[in-house]
């Protein structure tokens, strides 16, 4: 499974940035994450687009691993998290939220990549280690 | 105002002790805040005891700052979150949650660290710097 997070910050808090990065290589034995800025020719048609924003469904990390495993079953190699400038996204295949709290975008990023470690490990049967 | 977050976990993840350790540096120019092992003899009667526990009302940031200047202004200069272990503490002034989802503790230490600088730039009227 290859997971695309689009965000709009260009520079990432150091520190948090640092968390992002160990979550990231703890999924890399389930899939490949890749943060990046959002540019719409990134986006093929086959992937599947999920928007985070606030408001919308709290979504448990049960719920998202449910989520991620009919994904990749049915649905589509790639899933996109879109956390900005979802209005130009042509096709939004589930909008949900990960937090209610206010919270900064980079914090966010660090939530929703633990959040994916977290739903791979109980998709796997896995053991969270933290 | 002196702000103690009691959790039971002596080892914390490496990278997000370096995020705790940036949010604690921000909160200094308003508050001193220690991250220790809970030991009921720290506590003080005249401290206001806040358990930090899921399932409880989900707090907002606006809150969290109405909640902190209240407490400053007529309860208490010192704050202790208690994360863990609640069932020992002889007073709780308050609970609160300020995050629904699962999330490992380390984590949930950065999120309270974020919130209460978040806070904290609201009582001061300050743009929050991320």
């Amino acid at each position: 499974m290859r997971i695309n997070i689009y965000t709009n910050n260009k520079k990432i808090d150091k520190q948090l940035k640092l968390a992002i990065n160990e979550y990231i290589k703890r999924n890399s034995i389930y899939c490949k994450i890749s943060i990046d800025t959002l540019n719409k020719a990134k986006i093929k048609q086959s992937d599947y687009n999920i928007v985070i924003k606030p408001n919308s469904s709290l979504i448990s990390s049960t719920e998202l691993a449910d989520k991620i495993k009919h994904i990749s079953t049915y649905e589509s190699s790639t899933i996109n998290f879109i956390l900005t400038d979802y209005d130009t996204i042509e096709i939004i295949n589930d909008t949900m939220s990960i937090s209610n709290i206010d919270i900064n975008i980079d914090l966010l990023l660090v939530i929703l990549t633990e959040q994916i470690y977290r739903a791979y490990t109980i998709i796997n049967g896995k053991t969270y280690h933290k």
